[in-house]
């Protein structure tokens, strides 16, 4: 049996890369591995966990899988997952679901046999819940926990509760709720549907709430706005489920002559575009920052083995905007 | 000298599995391709290029480098890449540069160790340019050719003629061109200051440039937008390098009481969010399907190689919208 001093001799490389080699540390090329791993057999210097690290070598690589990158929010998730995936050695190779999620469990699958240490998933469907379920390190975003998985959310409810308020606060009487696919638990517009109507129904208000149909719910949400105008004529104020869905409204509104905040009081949700809107939109803030780097650090600790936080919901603030409060002294950001 | 069919026998897979391996066709999990390996150690059937190959196995993983994916243009061409390299069976990389790209030769330098098969790039410093000379199929996308890489571009000198042309077509007498790091050659802002100043010039009128300072060109322009208001108080027309810059320079209009398009026409470039700013924007449009495809299809050509068009330039058109045209009978979209 000999040494690892002499594997190192015959690989014709230093002790300390033939060490991070057997225990993945740093980057060592294919090649080297190879080289190494020849030496080792030569030299019967190989357990058997040593020969399963080597062929089931980490790669720090992490999938994350979204279901689009041309929606502000995903983008800045993305953004912020790449940073900290990238400050800890690690990168990200990134699903965008094409529309439906119909392809992503033969993708999950290309991860496997591709060997990534871990997956950071913000579909949900039943069909990648399926291919989620064994035990690579995984962490669900922005879905509410199903499937057993450790996840990271904001806390909708109360988001829906600080829309509503903001519209009451601002002498909305006749609101409206636009929104899509509420009915799906575990979409996180459903938890915002939910803080909204409590709300509404505890001041004594309806909780009236258009519902974007399938057809109407896409990148597109022009005929969305178009329908909400059509059904509540008089409405003189609306929560949307996204700063997108807003950036529609506000746009048919300004169409239709309708102005902003005096006619019509409009908040977002997620604050990623809603200060570059042309009319400064007032939204619901998620911590991005901190809920990327708590997904990061959980889908780390999972590899490492490490104690983790199973379900973890971040606090969301109010971002007042323009477009419920006016233009006023200094039109940018007032945080709640 | 043993057979395939031996290997096959002996690594309990079939020889259609082998020859895969062999021929880096399809998926082999790195347990498999282990398996066979071995076996062809142990029955001795072993040329060099196929340990090689062996060890140097195609990943069927395409490296993207990108300065940013909450920029919507970088949002689409990242969605289109993603959506063409899953249609081909290879899987995306990503890499987005945090603000500088200091850090993309370390990153180029891991993808190397993770063995892409190829990279489409759309950054450009002198140190990317440095590790991007050798042999690595590689793809430059919308920066203007350097370093001999295959290029797929727009047509920017064009662009920039389209939008001076809109301005002038809509009665503008004063238009200012607002736009950042135009003195660097290979920025496709470059070109578009090239065409929006000989089509003002051969019009008879000034080319008034203003140039967006290192400081103030970042994700967030209103900083760059009162400067501009402040410096062109009287402008009627402006042509903005990108649909971003252009909806903080339509926020600052708003909030100065400007109504666009009355008082000042807006012009941006690329088309991504421009049909959904709140006043729909007249943009210069980008083929962006087609780029894609096409970029993607020339890394994978080099991978097989087979010949490339090494320097592919698409044409733009024009999008005119309300921020020009004003609300017509449809305010939606018409193509020139």
């Amino acid at each position: 049996m000999s040494t690892i001093r002499e594997v190192a001799a015959k690989a014709g490389v230093s002790v300390t890369t033939v060490s991070r080699t057997l225990n993945n540390r740093g980057y060592i090329s294919q090649s080297m591995r190879e080289r190494i791993r020849k030496a080792m057999e030569e030299l019967n210097y190989q357990p058997n966990e040593v020969a399963r690290s080597l062929s089931f070598q980490h790669t720090r690589m992490i999938g994350v899988l979204v279901p689009e990158v041309n929606n502000p929010f995903f983008a800045e998730v993305v953004t912020r997952l790449s940073r900290e995936l990238t400050a800890h050695g690690y990168r990200m190779l990134l699903y965008i679901a094409s529309g439906t999620d119909d392809d992503a469990p033969d993708y999950i699958a290309m991860l496997r046999s591709n060997q990534v240490d871990g997956m950071i998933v913000a579909l949900r469907s039943p069909s990648v819940e399926k291919e989620l379920r064994d035990g690579l390190p995984t962490v669900s975003f922005e879905r509410l926990p199903s499937g057993g998985l450790p996840t990271v959310v904001c806390d909708n409810l109360e988001g829906g509760r600080l829309a509503a308020r903001e519209l009451l606060d601002c002498g909305c009487r006749r609101p409206v709720m636009l929104g899509g696919r509420h009915a799906i638990e575990n979409f996180p517009a459903f938890e915002r549907f939910r803080g909204y109507r409590e709300t509404m129904e505890a001041a004594g208000y309806p909780a009236e709430i258009y519902e974007i149909n399938e057809e109407d719910y896409h990148n597109d949400y022009s005929e969305a706005a178009r329908k909400v105008f059509l059904a509540y004529p008089d409405m003189d104020g609306i929560f949307c489920t996204s700063d997108r869905i807003a950036s529609f409204v506000m746009q048919e509104a300004l169409r239709r002559g309708v102005r902003i905040p005096e006619q019509l009081k409009v908040v977002g949700f997620n604050d990623c575009i809603a200060g570059q809107c042309a009319i400064p939109l007032t939204s619901v803030r998620q911590p991005l920052d901190e809920m990327c780097a708590a997904a990061v650090d959980c889908v780390i600790r999972q590899i490492e083995r490490q104690p983790i936080t199973a379900a973890m919901s971040f606090p969301v603030s109010l971002s007042r905007r323009v477009s419920t409060r006016g233009y006023v002294a200094s039109p940018y950001i007032m945080r709640r």
